[in-house]
């Protein structure tokens, strides 16, 4: 069965690229309201695609926000069950001027296919599906039971989704739950992640006059509220340590053994690298840890823009009334994104002169989460990994957020299994983001394998 | 003559309204390049404006930038000679979502006119037209002889306006020079400003990597260019005493007598009257000065914007290849402009970290000013005000910039006189701009007289 399945997949290239367009093409942005229809648009296109492939009972099941879509295949008896899980929805475009292509017109160039989502994170979780198409168009069946579970508020830090979960516990029941949305190391090495970060995105707001202000006439003793707002963004960040100054920021961070500091620094993350890929001056980051480290085991402190006053060409002589900046902090376990709100925001509450107001909006609490690789259902992935790559995979932990990963270890009780099929140059969430199509067909074939040896392990 | 001039006047408030909506209407945003043709457009309804009351020879004088307009009526002898600027050219709009009616859509409100440039300068300088047009349409003469220099590059910092009048010193020969773009006190109370602040307008780049990239993959070994800039601008400014620590910033600072300090601070700005203004919940500014010494005698540093990364709605977990800061620095007496952008970047380019690079750009410099409000041509405008306003002015240092006051005196040797018929919530700069339209009638009358009075100061 596992050998038909590859053989259709292999022979069915051109069609799996193809769909896979069709799907990128919708600009399915969850974050800015404006593209809701297209959201819909995507879960319809899904939910069709999985009645094409014998999904029959696929559907859209709408939430308080974007819908989720669902369906199933129990045709595999007692063999274990997996639930797959991605997501449709994807980041916004800007800065859209640095697109070489428009971003959602779905453009091969050489090997790679490039478009928003194409690696983050529709052009994985479509691998997963054309695997479980590729068994039953050629064979009517799969070695195991298959859910499959793909959201759209991903970017938007999943709100709906562990309450969906937890409501629906019951019938998403499974031994495993796989995950493909990260980069592997190169084409030719994978790699198994087996953490992910937490975050906790706040929008800081200074207000200072009730309306903008000429910087000749009250400049100098009415507050501007940018200046308040560097002083208080520098002061939650060491210069030269780069230690976080939050207090109680660090109090829960788990110190990572000796051993697992030694396996995560065998991985390629050397600064040479890095440098080579971003094109930055030199590395930077926390005192006292290797860039490995800084990116996985370590939390951060990050500014994503600081919106407010005069931003266009040229110069305007405003005293601003409102400051804004978008911060987020990448957290490591065991730190909890409520908890460190609180700690932020009463840091800066302390340090907010009289001369403005402050406020504080969370938009945004992902707990981090770490999985047991020991577990069969990773161990197949690994056997899956040396099957078709011919070398065992490396295990990192990653350094991004998956909303869903603490949920689902909490309220399904099974290992979450986080394959990919990226690259570390794919652009996720940067202007040019694209897919290895090299990747993308091997992925199929390895989740093909997976299903395969998940039923034989969970026999053994 | 005077008397016929201001009847004259008195009884055409009607049509000196319905020109001024029309030369408001004219989008004339100077910084903006695609507001090019509304800057041609607005010079020549002023030439043809000036024909029309009986200043032929006005025309358009194309410099590298926005043209100046210029015109001249010498009927009058051996009696002084005043040469009367303003700018045609006006602020952006942003943020457009805050003005109660359209930018460019004059409204009447009660008593104010609001439309962008109704008080900074469109309303001002065509009140001192007005008072010409009253006289040569009353009298077929003036009392003085007149030149009208009008630019449309005062918003962007007069780049092309010193070299004009050095070309032109002998033609723009004068003895007194007339600036009409400031607020009074209140409409009851007039004002004589005899001093401006300069401007050091910088634009700061700080860059990282050379695109961006994903927060969750880099952040941590990747340097953040705003988390960099932030502690940049922070280093700036003493965060308790709001010194600027910017070395050598305050060495050529001059410091005032114990006599003027008096002086300006007999002026209305006090705390209560700032705080009810502004709506700020407090003043704020340099330790050991007052807030009528900080708005005028002291220099600031203010942060206007800073773009670059993620600004839209919502959340996006990008690591920003860029992010910038526009800063200005009002400057006082004897402090240079082009020193003082020196030493900033000085300074910051030894707080850079490696990790990142740093551009400063140069986007306006201005010198301050400061006028001996002794000269006969300043005595005049005193004694307008008291004709008109039953009182005498105060007499205050603005703490705006005007570019052309230094370069003024410094190539024609004549006093500049600053009168104004603005109010401090006129919201130059910012949405919802009006001028008051009591100030506006009143404000032409002035001019009136004060042609009248410098004529017969002048022969005495």
């Amino acid at each position: 069965m596992k050998e038909t399945a590859l053989n259709f997949a292999r022979t069915h290239q051109t069609q799996n690229l193809s769909d896979l367009q069709e799907l990128l093409r919708i600009p399915s942005v969850s974050t800015l309201s404006v593209h809701q229809p297209d959201l819909q648009h995507a879960a319809r296109w899904i939910v069709d695609y999985l009645a094409s492939i014998g999904i029959a009972n696929a559907d859209i099941i709408e939430t308080p926000g974007h819908p989720v879509v669902y369906g199933e295949w129990l045709g595999a008896g007692d063999a274990p069950t997996v639930l797959v899980y991605g997501h449709y929805d994807v980041q916004p475009v800007d800065p859209v001027d640095e697109w070489q292509t428009p971003p959602f017109a779905p453009t091969v160039r050489g090997e790679d296919i490039f478009c928003r989502g194409a690696t983050d994170d529709k052009g994985q979780f479509f691998a997963v599906l054309a695997a479980a198409a590729a068994y039953l168009k050629s064979s009517g069946a799969l070695p195991v039971n298959l859910k499959i579970l793909l959201e759209g508020e991903e970017e938007v830090f999943s709100p709906n989704l562990a309450p969906f979960v937890e409501k629906h516990r019951d019938r998403l029941a499974c031994d495993a739950i796989l995950i493909a949305d990260h980069p592997m190391i190169d084409a030719q090495t994978p790699m198994m992640m087996y953490a992910v970060r937490g975050n906790c995105y706040l929008e800081l707001t200074v207000q200072g006059a009730r309306a903008d202000l000429h910087s000749g006439t009250f400049g100098g003793a009415i507050e501007n509220p940018f200046n308040v707002l560097v002083r208080l963004l520098a002061a939650c960040q060491d210069a030269t340590t780069r230690r976080i100054l939050i207090p109680g920021f660090y109090d829960r961070v788990r110190e990572i053994s000796g051993e697992e500091r030694a396996l995560i620094n065998s991985g390629p993350a050397n600064d040479g690298a890095l440098m080579y890929l971003t094109g930055a001056p030199a590395v930077a980051g926390e005192a006292g840890y290797s860039s490995a480290e800084r990116m996985s085991v370590r939390p951060t402190f990050e500014i994503h823009g600081m919106p407010g006053g005069f931003i266009e060409e040229g110069a305007k002589t405003v005293l601003p009334a409102v400051a804004q900046a978008k911060v987020s902090m990448r957290l490591v376990p065991d730190q909890d994104p409520a908890e460190i709100a609180g700690l932020v925001e009463n840091y800066l509450r302390s340090l907010t002169p009289p001369t403005v107001t402050l406020a504080v909006k969370r938009l945004g609490l992902v707990q981090p989460a770490v999985i047991d690789y020991s577990a069969p259902a990773i161990r197949a992935a690994h056997h899956a990994y040396e099957e078709i790559y011919g070398r065992a995979p490396l295990y990192m932990r990653g350094g991004g957020s998956l909303p869903i990963v603490y949920d689902f270890q909490r309220l399904l009780g099974a290992p979450v299994v986080m394959v990919g099929m990226g690259l570390p140059d794919d652009n996720p969430h940067a202007p040019n983001e694209k897919l290895h199509l090299p990747n993308f067909y091997r992925g199929i074939e390895t989740m093909i394998v997976y299903f395969s040896s998940l039923a034989v392990l969970n026999r053994g």
